[in-house]
């Protein structure tokens, strides 16, 4: 594992938030002894009136509460100093996160409760922000994601080491991706089989076709292709210590004779195939690049092949959580139905089938949250404390962009436009369950 | 039943194509008894270039065959004086239509068949045309979809007479929409009375439920909702024949009191409902209302409400086919899946569930198409010739539409973007079959 925890603070400065819209801070902002001003107190009042009256208080760093105009109290916001303050009323989107994995702000109570709480309440009252608050809360410029920034966002985020991400994923087949919940009360590992069962059927997929993937995370989708339906598989990552891992798991399961784990960019896709699958992936792809994809779609699916595209969404464009971005998945965004659907159109695809696995994220997240949270010490011991409160904060919030339907998670099923061979209706998706009856 | 067959003719003018964009035609274009000059052989070779060698031959008005370059020669079409070939070429789009209508052009073979070889061969040529054919032969301007102008389109179509319509629809419920052959095999009856029920599970129908739909037609879905789930609907129409017709039948069915057809536009719906459906309504509300529409189904739907619209569609942007928007449906444009989801994004709508049933529009067409031609002989009686013809055009030429993909039919399922009440998966659509045993 690389213990690279500067990596984390690869561009941290200190007390400001980085992100270039930043209030001058007044000289002792940062003495956390002294009392807070009379403005500080009314800034506090105008933030919970900004975010629509949330049922919060928050309490400054000499112990006093401030409360707004919300009935209840159920939830409650500590902040350590003066600084933190300022940095929070800047742009909280981007000072939250960062203010929580340094231990300046704190909270009291479920953190994905009241990280929920805080999505729909602000959901409510982002159209009565000001223009001038919409600008210095909404603006943020995700990073490049050409063919050479790809590698190193992917490193970033993917190469944190597989023995991190095994700490708190699914034991089945290390994935890293929304699970299919079909039924309540399933567990993580039943759930995300039945996520790769429920694609293999989408895809039709028939012993002896051939599948390429692209962005194949630890290979345990391809694994379950071979192993259950008999298929060839081209798995294309960019990410060395996922594909080290997904090929010792391939021959150690006698599967290597089926599938090509490559290294290399979802661009230099080669071949023609039964079926195209990429599955959380184009959350890394960019608007700017979906050309690029539908090209290589295009290129790569037969003439009578089935595509299967998964991935985090949203029901209208809207800006990438800058904090997400910079600290945990940089050049990410998520896109619209309408975005997504764009990429669809620029090479005349045929969409056959959309589904929303919405709560399902949240459930999965939830899952990711709870084996994190009881493995806490081990990531201490790798890793800094600001990593361990980072990657807290980023599994919570997710929980709550989910349940609050900030993010939505689409599978969409295409193909050719002019293929006349597509399902006549997808009741074989259904026939029996997806699950495995224990896993 | 209004047997005003001069509607149909309300705007052609004689023998020349009426979009405008016209060639000048030389003098002698109309003598149909005199020999083709050299420069219309070249001119015939050029149009079945132009659309990509397709296996046929034309046949002009002296009987000389003009063969392209395909080695096949599957289909023929024939033209019966010069000035058709001058109006095919001003614009195939338009011409083709009134000049069939019109007798000037005829086909050998199966009309279906020749379409759908002419629209692929078409399609997969057109990224070669020059910019200046393009323009010739794309420009259109449908007509407007305002409040006022809705009804006198709707009234173009949807008030022919019942008793028409009823010559080649099901007999089950005047269903004037895509059925669902879940099955091979099914009757038209079945197929439509399964796409009832299919619409139903989509929405989750529970007794006593209020629904609301716009654009009923003759009513069939609102009477299946009250007669099989129990629910309460107000169903939204514009045509006055409809109208009629689906209260007489409410009456008959005593369902009545569970059911209030309400002669109104879409954008007058009042309350607030449990489901909000529309089938087939949307291909005439023109992108520049889709706010509209979308506004409406924010406001008369419940927080945890369903939605479900079904529309004829297509894979990316493309003008509508101009003789069917100006002689058969003025005003219609069926929206992208990227304008259909641009729609759902304007408030924020979380949509759960896309469905594409192209195929079966082709099949349903080919159900009505064959019992249209039983009974032409009864339409000849209330309607002339031109009309005859041009309803055996528009039925071909929509089955070839879907076939060679030019259209789509989408049915998609929204909800409020703050619904968390939503369905966990989608099995119970396929518990049972859709379609009843006999219909």
């Amino acid at each position: 594992m690389a213990h690279d925890s500067t990596r984390f603070h690869d561009d941290a400065e200190g007390d400001e938030a980085t992100t270039g819209n930043r209030l001058s801070i007044p000289s002792g902002a940062h003495e956390s002894n002294r009392a807070p001003f009379a403005i500080e107190r009314w800034m506090v009042r105008k933030l919970l009136s900004l975010i629509g009256h949330p049922p919060l208080t928050l309490e400054l760093w000499d112990g006093e509460v401030i409360t707004g105009d919300h009935p209840d109290n159920t939830y409650q916001i500590r902040l350590r100093d003066p600084g933190a303050l300022y940095q929070l009323l800047s742009n909280p989107n981007m000072a939250f996160g960062d203010l929580y994995s340094s231990g300046r702000l704190d909270v009291d109570g479920d953190l994905p409760d009241l990280l929920t709480m805080l999505y729909q309440a602000a959901d409510g009252a982002r159209e009565h922000w000001p223009a001038w608050i919409r600008k210095l809360w909404d603006s943020h410029t995700p990073r490049s994601t050409g063919i050479d920034d790809a590698r190193s966002n992917i490193h970033h985020h993917y190469d944190l080491g597989n023995d991190f991400y095994r700490l708190w994923l699914d034991t089945a087949e290390m994935q890293y991706t929304c699970a299919y919940f079909e039924e309540e009360g399933l567990s993580l590992e039943q759930a995300q089989l039945a996520k790769l069962e429920h694609v293999c059927r989408k895809l039709r997929l028939q012993p002896g076709q051939t599948v390429v993937e692209a962005g194949c995370g630890w290979g345990g989708l391809a694994r379950y292709m071979a192993r259950h339906y008999g298929v060839r598989v081209h798995a294309y990552n960019i990410s060395k210590e996922q594909l080290a891992y997904a090929r010792e798991e391939a021959k150690r399961q006698s599967l290597d004779h089926l599938i090509d784990y490559i290294e290399d960019d979802y661009r230099n896709i080669e071949g023609q195939y039964d079926a195209f699958v990429s599955v959380g992936m184009l959350e890394h792809v960019g608007t700017s690049h979906y050309d690029d994809m539908a090209d290589v779609i295009h290129r790569s699916l037969k003439p009578d092949g089935l595509a299967l595209l998964h991935s985090i969404g949203r029901n209208c464009p809207r800006p990438m959580n800058p904090w997400i971005e910079k600290r945990i998945f940089p050049g990410a965004y998520p896109p619209s139905i309408g975005e997504f659907m764009g990429l669809c159109e620029t090479q005349s695809f045929s969409v056959l089938d959309v589904e929303n696995l919405r709560l399902h994220y949240a459930e999965t997240l939830e899952h990711w949250l709870a084996r994190y949270e009881a493995n806490e010490e081990q990531v201490r011991a790798y890793y800094d404390d600001d990593f361990v409160r980072a990657w807290r904060m980023y599994l919570a919030g997710s929980i709550a962009a989910f349940r609050a339907s900030s993010l939505q998670l689409f599978q969409v099923v295409l193909t050719h436009g002019t293929n006349n061979e597509v399902p006549r209706n997808r009741k074989h998706l259904y026939q029996s369950p997806a699950a495995p009856e224990d896993a």
